[in-house]
Protein backbone atom coordinates (compact mmCIF):
# COMPACT_ATOMS: atom_id res chain seq x y z
CA UNK A 1 0.00 0.00 0.00
CA UNK A 2 1.76 3.67 -1.28
CA UNK A 3 1.06 6.26 0.68
CA UNK A 4 1.22 9.37 -1.52
CA UNK A 5 0.22 12.20 0.67
CA UNK A 6 -0.29 14.79 -2.41
CA UNK A 7 -2.99 12.47 -4.00
CA UNK A 8 -4.62 11.43 -0.39
CA UNK A 9 -5.36 15.26 0.24
CA UNK A 10 -7.24 15.20 -2.52
CA UNK A 11 -10.16 13.36 -0.61
CA UNK A 12 -10.23 16.60 1.24
CA UNK A 13 -11.93 18.11 -2.39
CA UNK A 14 -15.63 17.15 -2.99
CA UNK A 15 -15.09 16.68 -6.49
CA UNK A 16 -12.29 14.49 -6.25
CA UNK A 17 -13.50 11.23 -7.77
CA UNK A 18 -11.97 8.91 -4.92
CA UNK A 19 -14.13 11.03 -3.00
CA UNK A 20 -17.47 8.45 -3.00
CA UNK A 21 -15.93 5.73 -2.85
CA UNK A 22 -14.28 7.23 0.72
CA UNK A 23 -17.85 8.37 1.65
CA UNK A 24 -18.97 4.26 1.20
CA UNK A 25 -16.37 3.46 3.35
CA UNK A 26 -15.89 5.82 5.97
CA UNK A 27 -19.30 4.64 7.40
CA UNK A 28 -20.24 3.24 10.66
CA UNK A 29 -22.46 0.44 8.99
CA UNK A 30 -20.40 -0.70 5.98
CA UNK A 31 -16.92 -1.13 8.44
CA UNK A 32 -19.18 -3.04 11.29
CA UNK A 33 -20.69 -5.07 7.30
CA UNK A 34 -16.94 -5.72 6.30
CA UNK A 35 -16.11 -6.66 10.03
CA UNK A 36 -18.55 -9.19 10.70
CA UNK A 37 -18.07 -10.86 6.64
CA UNK A 38 -14.46 -10.63 7.96
CA UNK A 39 -15.11 -12.56 10.94
CA UNK A 40 -17.68 -14.65 10.56
CA UNK A 41 -17.65 -15.45 6.63
CA UNK A 42 -20.76 -15.74 4.09
CA UNK A 43 -23.79 -15.08 5.82
CA UNK A 44 -27.54 -14.79 4.69
CA UNK A 45 -29.19 -11.73 5.33
CA UNK A 46 -31.27 -12.67 9.03
CA UNK A 47 -27.66 -13.54 9.93
CA UNK A 48 -26.13 -10.36 8.92
CA UNK A 49 -28.68 -8.24 10.82
CA UNK A 50 -28.33 -10.34 14.20
CA UNK A 51 -24.68 -10.44 13.67
CA UNK A 52 -24.12 -6.20 13.33
CA UNK A 53 -25.96 -4.78 16.47
CA UNK A 54 -28.27 -2.00 16.57
CA UNK A 55 -28.83 -1.99 12.36
CA UNK A 56 -32.11 -1.68 11.10
CA UNK A 57 -33.27 -3.37 8.05
CA UNK A 58 -33.42 -0.33 6.02
CA UNK A 59 -29.58 0.64 6.69
CA UNK A 60 -28.59 -3.05 6.24
CA UNK A 61 -30.19 -3.66 3.02
CA UNK A 62 -29.19 -0.11 1.53
CA UNK A 63 -25.21 -0.96 2.86
CA UNK A 64 -25.86 -4.69 1.34
CA UNK A 65 -26.92 -2.80 -1.89
CA UNK A 66 -23.70 0.35 -1.80
CA UNK A 67 -21.02 -2.29 -1.08
CA UNK A 68 -22.16 -5.23 -3.52
CA UNK A 69 -22.15 -2.08 -6.29
CA UNK A 70 -18.79 -1.40 -5.34
CA UNK A 71 -17.87 -4.46 -5.84
CA UNK A 72 -16.62 -5.31 -2.02
CA UNK A 73 -19.36 -7.89 -1.42
CA UNK A 74 -20.89 -10.24 -3.63
CA UNK A 75 -24.19 -12.02 -3.52
CA UNK A 76 -24.88 -15.34 -4.36
CA UNK A 77 -28.65 -16.81 -4.74
CA UNK A 78 -29.20 -20.45 -4.58
CA UNK A 79 -32.56 -21.03 -6.45
CA UNK A 80 -32.86 -24.59 -5.60
CA UNK A 81 -33.64 -23.65 -2.01
CA UNK A 82 -36.87 -22.84 -0.76
CA UNK A 83 -36.84 -20.39 0.33
CA UNK A 84 -34.52 -19.54 -2.36
CA UNK A 85 -31.07 -18.73 -0.16
CA UNK A 86 -29.32 -15.42 -0.66
CA UNK A 87 -25.98 -15.75 0.58
CA UNK A 88 -23.40 -12.87 1.37
CA UNK A 89 -19.94 -12.61 1.15
CA UNK A 90 -16.63 -10.70 0.98
CA UNK A 91 -15.24 -10.03 -2.12
CA UNK A 92 -10.70 -10.58 -2.79
CA UNK A 93 -11.28 -6.35 -3.19
CA UNK A 94 -13.15 -6.38 -0.13
CA UNK A 95 -11.31 -8.67 1.87
CA UNK A 96 -8.18 -6.21 1.35
CA UNK A 97 -10.17 -3.25 2.50
CA UNK A 98 -11.80 -5.06 5.59
CA UNK A 99 -8.18 -6.29 6.64
CA UNK A 100 -6.71 -2.18 6.31
CA UNK A 101 -10.05 -1.55 8.50
CA UNK A 102 -8.77 -3.67 11.25
CA UNK A 103 -6.38 -0.69 12.71
CA UNK A 104 -9.02 1.74 13.36
CA UNK A 105 -11.23 -0.90 15.26
CA UNK A 106 -7.89 -2.23 17.36
CA UNK A 107 -7.39 1.65 18.31
CA UNK A 108 -11.17 1.94 19.26
CA UNK A 109 -10.56 -0.33 22.05
CA UNK A 110 -7.26 -0.06 23.27
CA UNK A 111 -7.91 3.83 23.17
CA UNK A 112 -11.73 3.79 24.18
CA UNK A 113 -10.82 4.19 27.97
CA UNK A 114 -8.95 7.06 27.25
CA UNK A 115 -11.87 8.87 24.83
CA UNK A 116 -14.75 8.36 27.66
CA UNK A 117 -11.84 10.26 30.05
CA UNK A 118 -11.99 13.29 28.01
CA UNK A 119 -15.79 13.03 27.38
CA UNK A 120 -16.14 13.03 31.09
CA UNK A 121 -13.48 15.71 31.65
CA UNK A 122 -15.51 18.08 29.04
CA UNK A 123 -18.60 17.44 30.55
CA UNK A 124 -17.40 18.78 34.01
CA UNK A 125 -15.69 21.37 32.46
CA UNK A 126 -19.16 22.41 29.99
CA UNK A 127 -21.17 22.03 33.07
CA UNK A 128 -18.97 24.54 35.21
CA UNK A 129 -18.73 27.03 32.35
CA UNK A 130 -22.38 26.99 31.90
CA UNK A 131 -23.42 27.21 35.11
CA UNK A 132 -25.50 23.78 34.77
CA UNK B 1 -1.11 -1.45 18.21
CA UNK B 2 -2.43 -4.83 19.69
CA UNK B 3 -4.62 -6.36 17.51
CA UNK B 4 -7.07 -8.77 19.57
CA UNK B 5 -9.91 -10.23 17.59
CA UNK B 6 -11.91 -11.33 20.67
CA UNK B 7 -12.29 -7.64 21.65
CA UNK B 8 -12.20 -6.30 18.04
CA UNK B 9 -15.65 -8.35 17.84
CA UNK B 10 -17.66 -6.58 20.87
CA UNK B 11 -17.55 -3.51 18.11
CA UNK B 12 -20.81 -5.56 16.82
CA UNK B 13 -22.27 -5.47 19.86
CA UNK B 14 -24.44 -2.35 20.40
CA UNK B 15 -23.97 -2.21 23.92
CA UNK B 16 -20.30 -2.72 23.68
CA UNK B 17 -18.51 0.44 25.35
CA UNK B 18 -16.18 0.89 22.42
CA UNK B 19 -18.90 1.03 20.25
CA UNK B 20 -20.11 4.80 20.58
CA UNK B 21 -16.06 5.71 20.59
CA UNK B 22 -15.95 3.88 17.18
CA UNK B 23 -19.17 5.72 15.78
CA UNK B 24 -17.79 9.03 16.37
CA UNK B 25 -15.06 7.78 14.23
CA UNK B 26 -16.42 6.08 11.47
CA UNK B 27 -17.69 8.79 10.08
CA UNK B 28 -16.94 10.20 6.53
CA UNK B 29 -16.68 13.90 8.33
CA UNK B 30 -14.77 13.21 11.11
CA UNK B 31 -12.02 11.10 9.14
CA UNK B 32 -11.85 13.90 6.51
CA UNK B 33 -11.05 16.47 9.62
CA UNK B 34 -8.30 14.51 10.94
CA UNK B 35 -6.94 14.40 7.82
CA UNK B 36 -6.87 17.87 7.25
CA UNK B 37 -5.43 18.64 10.70
CA UNK B 38 -3.18 16.39 10.14
CA UNK B 39 -1.49 18.05 6.92
CA UNK B 40 -2.73 20.72 7.13
CA UNK B 41 -1.74 21.54 11.20
CA UNK B 42 -3.80 23.85 13.25
CA UNK B 43 -6.52 25.43 12.01
CA UNK B 44 -9.41 28.20 12.09
CA UNK B 45 -12.89 27.52 11.73
CA UNK B 46 -13.19 29.22 8.75
CA UNK B 47 -10.15 27.61 7.15
CA UNK B 48 -11.47 24.29 8.04
CA UNK B 49 -14.52 24.89 6.48
CA UNK B 50 -12.64 25.26 3.50
CA UNK B 51 -10.52 23.02 3.64
CA UNK B 52 -12.92 19.82 4.27
CA UNK B 53 -14.68 20.42 0.73
CA UNK B 54 -18.45 20.12 1.14
CA UNK B 55 -18.97 19.94 4.77
CA UNK B 56 -21.42 22.36 5.91
CA UNK B 57 -21.69 24.72 8.96
CA UNK B 58 -23.61 22.43 10.79
CA UNK B 59 -21.85 19.57 10.34
CA UNK B 60 -18.48 21.05 10.99
CA UNK B 61 -19.74 22.40 14.42
CA UNK B 62 -20.90 19.09 15.36
CA UNK B 63 -18.06 17.16 14.65
CA UNK B 64 -15.92 19.53 16.00
CA UNK B 65 -18.06 19.55 19.61
CA UNK B 66 -17.87 15.88 18.88
CA UNK B 67 -14.15 15.70 18.72
CA UNK B 68 -13.04 17.87 21.47
CA UNK B 69 -15.47 16.19 23.71
CA UNK B 70 -13.73 13.12 22.81
CA UNK B 71 -10.04 14.66 23.53
CA UNK B 72 -9.27 13.92 20.27
CA UNK B 73 -9.07 17.83 18.87
CA UNK B 74 -8.15 20.31 21.08
CA UNK B 75 -9.94 24.45 20.37
CA UNK B 76 -7.53 27.06 21.89
CA UNK B 77 -9.08 30.55 22.09
CA UNK B 78 -7.02 33.79 21.98
CA UNK B 79 -8.93 36.64 23.65
CA UNK B 80 -6.71 39.04 22.92
CA UNK B 81 -7.18 38.81 19.29
CA UNK B 82 -9.93 41.18 17.72
CA UNK B 83 -12.18 39.03 17.04
CA UNK B 84 -11.11 36.28 19.76
CA UNK B 85 -8.54 33.90 17.71
CA UNK B 86 -10.44 30.24 18.12
CA UNK B 87 -7.86 27.31 16.87
CA UNK B 88 -8.59 23.80 16.43
CA UNK B 89 -5.59 21.47 16.32
CA UNK B 90 -5.11 17.39 17.22
CA UNK B 91 -4.26 16.38 20.63
CA UNK B 92 -1.64 13.33 20.99
CA UNK B 93 -4.69 11.12 20.89
CA UNK B 94 -5.81 12.80 18.09
CA UNK B 95 -2.14 12.38 16.03
CA UNK B 96 -2.31 8.59 16.84
CA UNK B 97 -5.88 7.60 15.03
CA UNK B 98 -5.51 10.18 12.87
CA UNK B 99 -2.05 8.18 11.77
CA UNK B 100 -4.07 4.92 11.88
CA UNK B 101 -6.71 6.47 9.38
CA UNK B 102 -4.25 7.18 6.59
CA UNK B 103 -4.68 3.57 5.34
CA UNK B 104 -8.17 3.51 4.62
CA UNK B 105 -7.31 7.12 2.49
CA UNK B 106 -4.99 5.50 0.71
CA UNK B 107 -6.75 2.17 -0.40
CA UNK B 108 -9.62 4.39 -1.20
CA UNK B 109 -7.17 6.27 -3.74
CA UNK B 110 -5.35 2.92 -5.14
CA UNK B 111 -8.67 1.03 -5.34
CA UNK B 112 -10.92 3.75 -6.47
CA UNK B 113 -10.71 3.21 -9.87
CA UNK B 114 -11.53 -0.80 -9.59
CA UNK B 115 -14.83 0.25 -7.54
CA UNK B 116 -16.02 2.58 -10.25
CA UNK B 117 -15.63 0.12 -12.72
CA UNK B 118 -17.64 -2.29 -10.51
CA UNK B 119 -20.22 0.14 -10.31
CA UNK B 120 -21.00 0.13 -13.88
CA UNK B 121 -20.48 -3.39 -14.18
CA UNK B 122 -23.47 -3.77 -11.55
CA UNK B 123 -24.94 -0.65 -13.24
CA UNK B 124 -25.13 -2.65 -16.51
CA UNK B 125 -26.28 -5.81 -15.30
CA UNK B 126 -29.13 -3.80 -13.20
CA UNK B 127 -30.52 -2.51 -15.99
CA UNK B 128 -30.19 -5.60 -18.17
CA UNK B 129 -32.27 -7.00 -15.47
CA UNK B 130 -34.91 -4.79 -14.86
CA UNK B 131 -35.28 -4.58 -18.88
CA UNK B 132 -34.58 -0.55 -18.10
Amino acid sequence: MVLDPDREMDLLDAACPSRDVFVDLADKWALLMLMSLRERGTQRYSELQRSVGGISRKMLSQTLRTLERDGILSRTVNPDATPPLVLYSLTPLGSEIAEQTRVLCAWTHNRAATVHAARQAYDAQHAVTTGA
